[in-house]
């Protein structure tokens, strides 16, 4: 790494994963659009075609209109060539395959237990980190060995768990892990804000928010424009516009496009009852909660203006993917440079002294929120400056909303310690503990059985 | 007070309530056993005559068999006179009547929730607590003004929220909770290791325990006996035992005797999931927990052995203590001095620096469960010496139930805060928090408008 | 205040103290070099010719060349007066008289004490702490009254002490204390990197610290320029560099010329000693070490490259500025804005969400020094954002100063309580533990006893 | 291990160390005077010449008048022999020879640094520290190896950094530290109530206190006897009989009885600086103060009513125990059983479920002192009931203290960690820590250097 005339040359990042796309063609963009920064982007996929095929597209971004730097990247064979000598890890795997993906979600829903992301929590999101976890500790013991120096951004879910697994692996690490829920939540503050008080031009920047919480369970406890308080008009929002997103979700029938979109109304519905805005996609939100609330059936679903993601769904889109790789690659489609909103590429920036940033990410709670054990993984603003990553002081969780989190929190630290220590055992206490599984201990047992064997090809190490 | 030769006399207690008999006559007998301490007793409660007729058989306690020391008893009209130069204070009142009760409790059997006791969580106990802590508040600015000095002892529930509101109103009260759930798991326990391992001589005392948690959902980590460890112990007994108490119980089918007799099924269960001992009776046990696991319906609570304890029930059980009240004063019935097995004699003992006891008490977290907000009440065990009782280090729960725990904390910490500031919104908004109340937002606003309307004679100081 | 454009009009400042002038010129000529906010400072000072000199000069800025925005000036009788619609309340008070301050620093010298500033730590500091921390409690009052949102920026030393004060009487304030030592320090950083590594164009805002300790004997524990880590350039520089500043300043021998300046050889001795950088001026650090370190006599001050600062000196250079002003006022002086390095504006403009901001500040520990005590006032970094100040977590402080800070935060909590209670016995027991007060229980008490009478004018709410 | 009727028959001890004797003749004692405990002690020293007299002696104890119990006593040659089965091991060793100490005692007195003991803090102190640490770490990876479920009741000083190195060794050791100055203390309040109160009949028992602090800096918060609140009752004391103890010592003028009896003055000191009742005998408690107060040179501290313990006196007091071991055996002299007054015999008999006790020792810090570092050694109540040691929370330390304790707490934590690192800079950084070396950096450099030669026999594991 070289620094000129406040620009830095020479960077070393290493893409852990990415083969399914989209993320990495994202920071490609993004990447390619700072002036500050130049390097190299080296690939690493289980699939290296997929690696190579990033490569190919990768290289070719730099020749786009608007690319303002230069990134060479280049497909490598092993997690150890990508990582040596790199600044910068970006961590985004899938694992297992959508099979896995399958059982996680709707294997549940033979017993009443519907979820409509199935990677965070939930019986799913149990299983699918006792899969991830043992795989975020390889990436930590690589790093350990091959960059231990590096920043390592971790966009892989479920991502306190994934975080939580390298700091307990490596505890040295650099980590971090991002989420753009909260940016989402912005986004749909700045539509408010324009409805309420008729603001046009607010920047996602501009709205200054604390954030509390862990990820997908993040909350707001505070929201400010300028010098106004939002609660006010958000609370005047829910009031009086409660089912809008609902009749605009209604006009578009399209069942793929409804996969993401929702109508807010969770959201706006736990703000009703706790006073405080949560700050994720509502499918995330609505697994967090009691079952009843949002997630009894399908039609009370479809009621609250979000949808199930099927996993049907995710193949298709994939295989969609697949085919724009293939015309990129081809030439038949252009690259574009269409810069994502995501921070990846300021917050290198940051680390790498070009400028302050204060963003919300995941870290490991050294007191940013003093009502939640320490060491877990939680998500708040972190000021990020010149080789450092540092939490800005959340506060305790409210009142209202600390037993929510807290409940989270403790199964989150269940799971950790069961996948850590290889133990079914104890990860079928914290499966029970999970609000969405309501059910019988016989039936949770056997629920558990069956989706341990559907995932059982990426559990070898555990004593199934 | 004097002391003389190991002896203390001239002590003053003023029990406040009692009138509903029970316990005030067990404490009499309790004191009269002692052979080291002596006083008076000044009896307050808002039935004058029913402190009168408990003055009656309180100095007839001094005359009965096996009497070894001698208190006076005395009703007095006001609350201050009571306390003035008390040096123990046993508060242990009935909040509202028999009628708040039954609503307490049956009210939301109409929306399909079962409450086993409904004095403690669920929507009776949250309900309860509102009405309860105004009342706590007045006692402790009582002791503020006429014994700040005094120790105050509560055995009324709600119990953690009790004793909360006493410090919260006045921070220097000398104060702690008691409740003989855990000496009953004890019992079990006894019951357990003449089972398994053929003790029959073992005692309370001799089962060494680590109580975590909060008052009624109260779990131990540690169980010895002299050196062994009960833990595999209790392990082999719920796994060979389960249903023991169940056929125990079948053969009585007297719903009478029901009403507090459990096949400790529930604790066991909580065992086989969580790995560590519930300290409570079932019918308490079970209201902490997912509706769906033992409390969905009255048939699923028979199946595990334990009942719905009606206020009917309560209410015809009053009578029969009035009946008796009457027969101990016509001298029909003779008074028998009969140990309770509770503690507050051998606390007051010990306070008076007669003798050391560690045993587990409700008080304001400092630290003892590290991991549980600070300040919030939590029962631990304690020692006691000469005019001081200060929690025992109890370690952080254990991550298998701190997600439990964590969220009754917090939910005891919203109730007790909508109470302290007089704000029913804030009271629905814990409310809806419990996990019994796993009905929809409009239901749970009938609901609860309904309760507080049931209850609204005892909310005056509320902006109903 | 309104919003136009990304610029805010009609913000209102009042200025509490500042009649000597130094600090409030600085702010003047800050305010109107900023192009983004203006509106009006009202001015008060218990010496009203003072305000209505600053009155004028104040209003002459915006005349001045450079000048970018404008700010009207006027002096007010009131307290009340000045914050009443004040959106920032800037606090730069004298505590007593220079008088008072002689008594401070130089009482002590006949038991051996000498001290180099005499207001922050040591016999003196302790003293002003007395008188001024009943000035603080007034000016919470009065925030509290006439202007409870206003956010309220202290210069006044003793800087902890004066938080604390602000804080305990009205806990809800939103406060914060500013200190430039900081600062001074990082510009020595920039003179070594300059010599070490020939950086040239380094600016303050590219150092980036990890801050940490109490106002005057902060620490850094992190330093980085870009991606560089300066601890080993300083640790090079301090092994092969430590006398270069003592040469610089022999060659200036008048005497005024040296009260500030030193050859920054306790800063590097301190490096030595405990291997991290302490970030406050020489003259400040010495009174927090034992006194044999650097503070035993004149000619070992002397050979430290440091200076006593005489109180004399300091009447001196009072009388300097009025003349100034004088001058400033009939013209016969030029008013020229030189913008200070001083941050109080870039925090202003922060705090309306014009900009984010990083920085040190002064705030109570909400565990953003997880090892010292919760409440008490520690300077970390903190984010600025709208209508926000948090501190960012600036870890555990390392066992090597841990135990030199922790003794100190001791006195000043023990200060805190005595001054709070008006306790003078209290404030005895807190003067003793001072290391500089190394003398006999006898000789400390009458030179307390001396101090304390010295003071008494400005001691009256004590029980003298 | 049987337990028969309340007794436990064939407990085996391990005796590390021990070889000085006193020690082991006075558990011996405690042991036989038991009459429900009994079984064997493994002698292991090594000095296994002294291990086999002990052995001789220890056997004879079980004829002696007034034996309860048998103990059989071996001498073994390794310490895996003596540990290999054990239910308790004592550790009570020598580190180094009195040579070592003799340089850690006298070596800094050229300086003008006098030390009473040297053995906790100071420049001995650290110094010792340095050597004692690894031979703990060597018995910390021994009990882990033979016998991980012992209770490890450590004697050897410096106490706090012992306990702290078998806990960082061994983190799941079940250890704890005891030490008799306590209980000194609560003998001197015996006399001061005889003297002020005219209780006559007080025993050690009866004295409950709140323990706080360090060992050997260990402070009494609450005093009681029955519900007499003791504090006043010394506050009269200190001020009314503060030179009493030193005309008892001025009457006995032999030097060699004057080395461990005080006249109490610098306790007394102490309560009449902070308020709070220092709780160590006078010649430690000097040691943690600055020097000018009571070290400042010999004459110093003969005003004071205490000694300089010299190594000198040491070594005869040795030569005569050797000669009394020596008579022992040859029968020359009588056996004599003496109960202690220690605790060992107590607490082994609790930790057995004999009794419950509460009592205090030195643990790592869980909170009970809530504002002393974590994980760091303190000295508070415990409650020792079967197989169980957990402290009592014992309460922030008060204000007034702090400072003073918690310095002392951070040179500890410096030490333990440059000792365990083998890291002489960082041991060089905690010695000029110390308050008791006030001296130049040169010279402590050249200080710190001849002290660590002079014991450099047993510091070949650090890179010297």
């Amino acid at each position: 790494m070289k620094y000129e005339n406040n620009c830095v040359k020479d960077i070393k990042i290493a893409y852990i994963g990415g083969g399914s796309r989209g993320w990495a063609w994202g920071l490609m963009s993004d990447l390619v659009s700072c002036d500050d920064i130049s390097g190299r982007v080296d690939l690493y996929d289980i699939d290296f075609q997929a690696a190579q095929n990033n490569e190919i597209i990768g290289n070719k971004f730099n020749l786009a209109e608007g690319a303002k730097s230069h990134w060479d990247y280049k497909a490598v064979k092993t997690i150890g060539e990508a990582l040596t000598g790199a600044n910068f890890v970006v961590v985004s795997i899938l694992p297992g395959t959508f099979d896995e993906m399958e059982s996680d979600v709707h294997a549940p829903e033979k017993y009443g237990i519907y979820q409509s992301v199935g990677d965070t929590v939930g019986p799913g999101g149990v299983i699918r980190a006792l899969r991830t976890i043992p795989m975020m500790e390889e990436i930590a013991l690589a790093v350990k060995e091959y960059s231990p120096d590096a920043w390592v951004i971790n966009y892989t879910n479920p991502m306190a768990l994934c975080v939580d697994a390298l700091y307990k692996t490596f505890p040295q690490i650099k980590a971090f892990g991002c989420c753009h829920e909260v940016f989402g939540t912005k986004d749909f503050i700045i539509k408010v804000i324009d409805k309420m008080l008729g603001i046009k031009d607010a920047r996602r920047d501009d709205i200054k928010v604390n954030v509390t919480g862990v990820n997908h369970f993040t909350w707001l406890t505070e929201v400010k424009y300028k010098n106004i308080d939002l609660f006010p008009v958000y609370r005047e929002y829910c009031e009086t516009h409660f089912t809008d997103g609902l009749s605009e979700e209604s006009s578009d029938q399209n069942w793929m496009n409804k996969q993401f979109r929702t109508a807010e109304m969770v959201k706006m519905d736990l703000f009703k009852r706790f006073g405080y805005i949560a700050a994720a996609g509502d499918r995330h939100l609505a697994e967090f909660c009691e079952a009843n609330w949002y997630l009894k059936d399908p039609e009370m679903v479809d009621k609250w203006g979000f949808g199930l993601t099927k996993v049907e769904w995710r193949k298709l889109d994939l295989s969609n993917r697949l085919k724009k790789s293939e015309e990129l690659i081809s030439g038949k489609q252009e690259i574009k440079i269409d810069v994502t909103g995501e921070e990846g590429a300021k917050q290198i920036r940051a680390l790498l002294g070009l400028h302050d940033l204060v963003t919300n990410v995941n870290l490991p709670n050294r007191g940013q929120i003093p009502n939640l054990p320490m060491g877990t993984v939680v998500e708040t603003n972190a000021a990020f400056r010149s080789d450092s990553v540092v939490p800005v002081f959340s506060g305790p969780l409210p009142d209202e909303i600390y037993p929510l989190i807290s409940r989270v929190v403790g199964e989150q630290i269940a799971v950790s310690d069961a996948a850590k220590n290889r133990d079914l055992d104890a990860a079928f206490r914290a499966f029970i503990c999970d609000l969405n599984v309501n059910i019988s201990l016989e039936d949770a047992k056997a629920l558990f059985n069956e989706m341990i064997k559907n995932t059982s090809k990426y559990l070898t190490m555990y004593n199934i």
